[in-house]
């Protein structure tokens, strides 16, 4: 087996022999399937599939651009990412630090397949942080009497790091629909409820007010509607009377890391399709 | 020790030197303390307690009074069972038979402190299931243009039971104002999602709709407004896109079993102490 | 679509194309595949494929033959279940009853795709109930000095009911390598602890002992050593000091329901595939 | 209210009338108690309490000596902690970071109340990163020839730094029975299995060996018997025969990380009694 893989995520229009194309056009460029998951929605007739490759030649590059026009010809979208690519990670934090630190040294630890490359923040805290990681560190506050323009800063100290993701780390603020569409990459947040229960702010006083018995948190994809993009990951913890708002922020906490991180390694992992609302996560 | 104990749930305004007075008096009283509990919401600065012993004397029944006189006198209301007592509980139902079926087995299996005494449905389905565990059964159906003369009959139903509890076992109605005032009698709910989110009708449809990755259940006391009754108890499932709603609703009934079960055990223990909108659980 | 699909269980020395020949197969045949999920063991070399497709053509059984030679010309074993096939099951239990009424009612409710056909016990204390599901009940009492003698009037009851699954619903003896030799269907039991932790006897009161803070229910493959088989599925529930051996046993009961109606469920589907002393479960 | 509360840890044989000799004492020495939970185990007859309460004078010191007198002349041992007082904890650990980094994250985000005092490693690499945090770090690899003369060499590292608290996180060497015997503290491990399953050495690979759907971390006591001292905290998470040894692993590290903060935590509140080889922990 060669050190690369490939891995394609496709969706299209359902049709007898999907899975024996696809698997037999592998097969006869001289591939070696790894894994293959799929999934048909019955009443949107879509086919979904995850595929795992050795393509046992070089370059894998022309292997996945050939790929790519051969789901095209079958009318099917497909995104072939190649395993020894680490796709650029930029977060986005303000002054909860936990889901910032979790990611990084998560990353550090060999658990992400990827290069975390900036940390664009609000708020000045965590520089000295960032530097200590040996991450550059952009401290751009937004003024929300021009919220474009400095969402434009964001913009433009992103750029030169070409970020493949984005990660709201507890960023506190709702991104622009104008950002999300210059942006250019997937953007994941952390939410920190379980949604739909308790969008918008304050979701532990939401719940606390409520009276739960769970608490949880969402990844999901962000959308210019707030707190409503397509869910990619959800958890819960108990709590009980005894448990005042504090306490829910405290064990909020370290649900919100789990499902975060979660939901960035399916991504970097490219296990995540997104139709309509929703996301089909090949586990 | 004597073989019943008794159990008083108290609460009102905290002030220093309450559980000193409380254990002092059951003490100087010849009692015995087994299980005591407390909590005090520091918003509202009320107490609470839950307080078993034995009274060490006979009959229970005068303890129980004395107690309760006492603790008016500290400015407290308080509710005291006398463990030997089991409840009456009355199920209603509609269609789906799970939640009936795991009460009455529960019940018959030694779990729930209690008696069974009857079910009322507005569909005959259950009718011989019924008889079969020894149940009276009244089939009464809902006229919805005359919703308040069919609650009346449910009602005349309920009376010569005269029952202490009634739950709702997926009872696809919703109960009016004027049923829950002249019940008499706590209503415990099983709602089929994990509220506050997708409330209302066909839960599951929602939150296959929305694309959750975990599907809920939630216990609690019926008001007039729907669903929104203060929560006992709540539980979550994982789900993913596998799922259609089909599942969604096979994997909702154990946790709807389940969640329901709890919160009815904890009722006829008296672990429950309402305020406001939320619940205290002296688990 | 045709009302019939077929199931395919394959494992076999892994070798490149595999997933192509397979698909392609059932493609050539004019077949529809609606599911397929496979995995490799990469220590042992072994490819496990689960597919499930349309044959578009009657009879599904001769599909299913000829599926199962195409297999064997792979190198590999194949099982092909029909899915309008309803396994026949039979239920051994003793005297806890929970889990015998809860696969019935589950059964009943039309959430396992099978035909229970007979339950065989060393205690009379569930004829009238059997009965009252309508299943024919056996009273087989085990004389431990004649245990053969006793297992085989048991094989003797089972044998004119063909049973394709025997389940052990709390069934409180060991059955022993003979019997299992014998029944010739595989036999699914449940053990009331997490294994390898608490295996034999009295596994709540070893928990208890031990101070454990989660107690588990362990459904698996009989073996005739005990508790040792191929596990299904596992779950455990947070107990507290709290707890004493009779609340152990209760929140035990709920989980062992769980536990093992799904591992049935599984079975039913044709989801499990054994090999050496693991499972692959395909869900 | 003062800012300084106690916090009483009592036990001792069961008496009628110990919650109200003990609550009565606090409130005619003016004291208002905030907290209080208590327990019996029936078998051995003990009783076990946690009591929290404003002094409402000072020095609280003298009335912690007041009260530790006092549950004396009941016949129960008490040990009484001052909420202002943050005890000093000093970390052990070998090369795996994340229950390191995890602690000392949780610590500076304000979620423990303690002092971490030290660092010490039988390895140097997290050297920079405990200096980092601002902790003094030991190298002091362990001799197996001379374990004695190495542990002393621990011992005499960790003294001048007073601990009232050792934490191994994920520290892989056996504290002999004689280290556990001098360093005068409690020693909290966390072991990366569901004891007592899994046991010993590489229990992740003893778990993917025996096939488990369930990984667990377990934090406990340490003692002189490897892996077998009382139990403080256990959890576990869902793995399936897609997980081979690598992620098992990466699962198991944020279960470790949450098992053993949270046993530590517990310990820092003064809510876990040790007896015979169990715990009660008042959460």
């Amino acid at each position: 087996m060669s050190s690369t893989t490939l891995v394609a995520l496709l969706s299209g229009p359902d049709q007898p022999g999907l899975v024996a194309k696809v698997s037999g056009y592998i097969y006869q460029h001289g591939g070696n399937i790894i894994h293959a998951d799929q999934h048909r929605d019955p009443e949107e007739n879509i086919f979904f599939q995850r595929i795992e490759w050795d393509p046992m030649k070089t370059p894998a590059g022309e292997a996945a651009k050939e790929f790519t026009e051969f789901a095209r010809s079958l009318g099917m979208s497909a995104r072939v990412a190649d395993s020894s690519h680490r796709p650029r990670v930029a977060i986005m934090v303000s002054r909860f630090a936990h889901c910032f630190h979790d990611l990084i040294l998560r990353w550090k630890a060999g658990e992400l397949p990827a290069e975390i490359v900036a940390v664009v923040s609000n708020h000045p805290d965590l520089e000295a942080e960032s530097r200590h990681y040996g991450l550059p560190f952009y401290h751009l506050p937004i003024d929300p009497a021009q919220k474009e323009a400095s969402e434009d800063h964001q913009l433009e100290a992103l750029r030169p790091h070409r970020p493949e993701l984005v990660v709201m780390a507890r960023y506190m603020q709702i991104l622009s629909s104008s950002f999300l569409d210059k942006v250019g990459c997937p953007v994941i947040n952390i939410h920190h409820s379980f949604l739909p229960a308790f969008a918008g702010g304050k979701p532990y006083h939401q719940a606390y007010r409520r009276g739960v018995k769970l608490i949880g948190a969402t990844a999901h994809y962000a959308t210019p509607v707030l707190d409503d993009g397509p869910i990619i990951q959800q958890d819960v913890v108990r709590v009980t009377h005894r448990h005042h708002i504090k306490e829910l922020i405290r064990k909020g906490r370290q649900l919100e890391q789990a499902v975060l991180a979660q939901a960035v390694l399916w991504q970097l992992q490219n296990r995540i399709l997104v139709y309509g609302n929703k996301t089909v996560v090949f586990d």
